[in-house]
């Protein structure tokens, strides 16, 4: 079926594999007349890019989009608009050993089990790698979200169970780990340099902000913003938990103490995370999702072959120590795709 | 749009307001042949049925189902099948006074701003009786997922910031509030008491678990298990976060400590709450869900009418202290419904 | 899946079986605040009604149509909109002696094949009753096609071979066949005597027009106009073939005959019916369907019983002798549904 | 939205313009473990490609299909396959001065209409090199319906108003019009070299049959086998009219006469086309088709500029004088994507 497809009005398709000729999007619905160029995209690619920071792989991917359809002369025409990254630097033979082993906390065993068949190379599918796709439709989403003012940002919240304390959002720009907190940075950093020396992996906490995203879009009573938001989130790998506004916190309140009350200057709180009832209030919209570490170590641990054999695995290809802050691009992108296509959405309505 | 249906292979539409004449659901995708009748939905109805337990509402509606079309000799014939409930302990009049008011945590103000036109009474379309609709359709879930053993349960884990300590399942049964842990329980009880006297609310947290889920379904990269599951749940009104798995606690683990690994006998741990990269290992599904406390309380709070005048509100009409334990069944029921709607799509592909 | 779903913005779910406890339909993504009322359903409901003319079957259904859900104080709420119509002179009866029977020209066969269960009763959900539900959909879709001047209208252009001849618009409203040529409309009815005599029955051909539609409705490359006008054609009972503008006679024509070409006062022809490579022109709208005869006749017939054995059955329950003219409305109501649909989904465009 | 996706089960997007980087698509829902690749594509786009026989445009495409996704050692791996097929003898240059007027019988107007922008160079997504997607995913279709035996073949059956008198099947591999009667095609090949010196085009009709498709597949009310067939059909461009079975002649026979008797053997007749209530009975699926002449031809003919001012044209440009039989590998094509969608479907049921 469409489960590689997201969105309704704004519709994406990504495919591709970590270690095929390419990844890619083919996006359908995007409104027409919209200035673009691969130098956009290229820009969004930039920010998940491999290779930076100390969290990061060594695979150096240069990640060049190309636009294959749906523009002319500079702007989008309205037809799909597919965009084509290729993959240059897969090393397969990094993988070989590993081509018949069940990598824990992969997905090797589980697209084995459904498709009894799997391209073993980096995960295939199921690699990180695919969210190259989601992010180059994420630039594009922006290109609608542009003219509404709205914004979208994401801020590191905590890596290694270090969490942030004093919230400076200037301080993100500063560091590497795009963390609003100049200490917890400094701590994070810290626990990063030492887990990578003990062959082991961090996880962490992003928070996603979208501003200015006007009263009214959601599509009650299953296509509620919040409903679409946390299944865009929830299905990017290592994505464990998703919380809207107060979330888990809401339920330690009482309804007194959750519930935003309003006056003329608008709602005096925003506990709900700028959403109720599944329609955005024109208060900020705010995400916040846990990540898991990355599962790939090399600490030796125990698995299964193919056959069911015990054996085990350390894992030597190239790899991240966290997902974050790389993941942190493709979560913004996520949430611009949801927004985008209630955006639309609602023009139905009036 | 069709934000009213969920599901692609098994495809479910609810519709109805809670003041309206019914509500009900259209099921699509329902394998013929299975024996069904309105007992077993009424089964299933009562579990949510308001006017129970010392955190409920005390509007009584019988909630009666009736098969509308689908069935043919207590069977079900493949053709769509439609159950409706009547709603017969409608008291609008308690609504007239907040008629054009927006009440704090309510989709009052959202419904406005979205459709410009609003039922008001009981919430309208956003009222949690819509859940009713939910749950006669997870009732007809069940019905395919029982053949495969697999098994569907919940848990009240906390009420109003209490948490269950010692986990007992059998003393769930033991109390009105499903608490697994009967010195929580005891204390939730008194908490809600107290509450209930202030003219307050609280909200807490549920665990759900699917058992016997066989390897191998979800539909990856958009519509993975956990992301389908994440939309189910955060698209139940109040829900602000969602859990797969060791959820934001695997965040602070390292990769080494998160990572499930395996054994002849099996995975050694699931931390993955059953699902690896969108597709489920065969582990047990689990899920928890934080729910905000619910809006409508008693207590005086600030809040606009619908021309913009600052006013205050405080509900008199009949509503629940906490949506816990009643929203545990519909829970259930979404997760019935995603399980259900990824074991018929995985047929295609085998 | 969603087999009983229509339309993407404008999104329909029938239900319902002929002699189940009602047929009905769930309309989405209808715009909120239009007017509308029991009355305005009733009206559109007649114009297909049973036990009218000369061709129609002798049940009579009141045909009652209830609104469920989606409308508050007289107006859409763009909440669901739900219509039930219930079965009151559903004759069971009538059907027992043919439940093990495969009636020629029936869905019995293979509705048997696919879902190995049926509801035999009155053709179950094959029933042309089901197109009830349609036609209250398509009534709902005219309130959105109002404001735009979009008039659709039907003509019965062929029953049993005799042709319309000489096309004078007014004719149509002064006879039962809806015929716009008197004297074939008396030639007709002779036909229809005749083969009542014989217990037989007719099949004809029907055209139906939509004027003003807006250019720049249709959404290439599959969702084309035209090609949802075919699905939708098509997909009503008894329709063997559908054409669009010139039809079959366009591939007789060379380009340059064929060609509409174009002046300041606009196309100098139509042979494209309105529609340019599956997108609107602005010209009217002209789709021909061709019906089969009803399969129900009294005459004698070969067929086979559930166990495979030879027999013969002559139909001995209530039928028309040709679905024209009732079926005009039905498919007068799927082109209103059609034109809604790609209406809406151009706003996202825009 | 979603207008390039095709197909709920076997779900196809087609992307790309005919004068653009590429033309391509991306098949979601292909079983896993199918052996695939380039070649089995290759001959497959070799039977739609320009420049070869009477009626085709000179333009010389060799039409390469890469694998993008979805296969791993020459097997289908169930995740998204995606096939590039680049455009290398597109000459824009040949269309600079129809930039801004509207061809008639072409998609120019309404695609301006639509968009307010379009990619003009051969029609942009309009022109019917789009197709050529189509037939790659047909290819991958076919692989899929290969087990069950079902075999798609095409005849043309008229051009420029000269209709197959003797049907010869084995004929109609012995000329390149596809033609199953000698005389016929003979005749066929004199008209359309007359034609051609007079600077016109030509339409005509194409029956497509799919021999040993299962009994049981469609899903009705909307979904019917024949609904999605005619959808299919109507939305290849410059097809007018669609016909299943006896088609337009069945609006013409009598009950008796239309009914297909059943007996032991089976089915006496086959006027429903293999179709019956929208499921198919195991009989041959037949499908016809209407196509309309070429629009573009040398002939002088009135037009509007983009300003809405009069003027005339004459098509230069590379161009077809009938789509058939070129066209006849997409309708193929379109009928394998159909019932294949429909195959996997039925998985869900049993």
């Amino acid at each position: 079926m469409s489960g590689s497809s997201f969105g309704k009005a704004f519709h994406i398709t990504t495919f591709g594999e970590s270690h095929g000729p390419a990844v890619g999007v083919v996006i359908q619905g995007c409104p027409p007349g919209l200035p673009i160029d691969e130098t956009l995209l290229q820009n969004a690619l930039d920010k998940r890019k491999p290779g930076q920071g100390i969290a990061s792989t060594r695979r150096k991917e240069p990640d060049i989009p190309v636009i294959v359809s749906g523009t002319f002369k500079g702007r989008t025409t309205g037809t799909p608009l597919t965009i084509l990254i290729s993959n240059t630097d897969a090393k397969s033979s990094a993988y070989t050993d590993i081509a018949t082993l069940f990598r824990p906390g992969h997905g090797d065993f589980t697209y084995q089990k459904k498709y009894r068949i799997r391209d073993f190379r980096g995960g295939g599918r199921a690699s990180a790698r695919e969210t190259a796709a989601r992010v180059a439709a994420g630039a594009v989403a922006q290109l609608v979200l542009a003219p509404y003012g709205i914004q979208i940002h994401s801020f590191t919240l905590a890596i290694g169970g270090i969490r942030v304390k004093n919230f400076d959002p200037g301080a993100a720009a500063e560091n590497a780990l795009q963390c609003p907190d100049k200490a917890a940075a400094h701590a994070m950093e810290n626990r990063i340099n030492a887990i990578k020396a003990s062959k082991d992996s961090l996880g962490g906490m992003v928070e996603i902000t979208a501003r200015n995203v006007p009263a009214g879009i959601g599509d009650p009573v299953f296509d509620k913003l919040d409903a679409d938001i946390a299944k865009a989130m929830m299905g990017i790998g290592a994505v464990k938990a998703v919380e809207i506004g107060a979330g888990t916190g809401a339920a330690e309140m009482t309804g007194f103490e959750n519930n935003d009350q309003m006056a003329s200057s608008g709602f005096l709180s925003n506990h709900a995370g700028g959403i109720l009832a599944g329609i955005s209030t024109g208060e900020p919209i705010i995400v916040r999702v846990h990540v898991k570490p990355i599962p790939s170590i090399g600490r030796e641990q125990k698995t299964l072959n193919q056959d069911g054999q015990e054996t085990t695995i350390s894992t030597k290809g190239r790899h991240d120590i966290c997902a974050i802050p790389r993941i942190n691009k493709v979560c913004e992108s996520m949430l611009a795709l949801v927004i985008t296509d209630h955006l639309l959405r609602q023009k139905m309505v009036k």
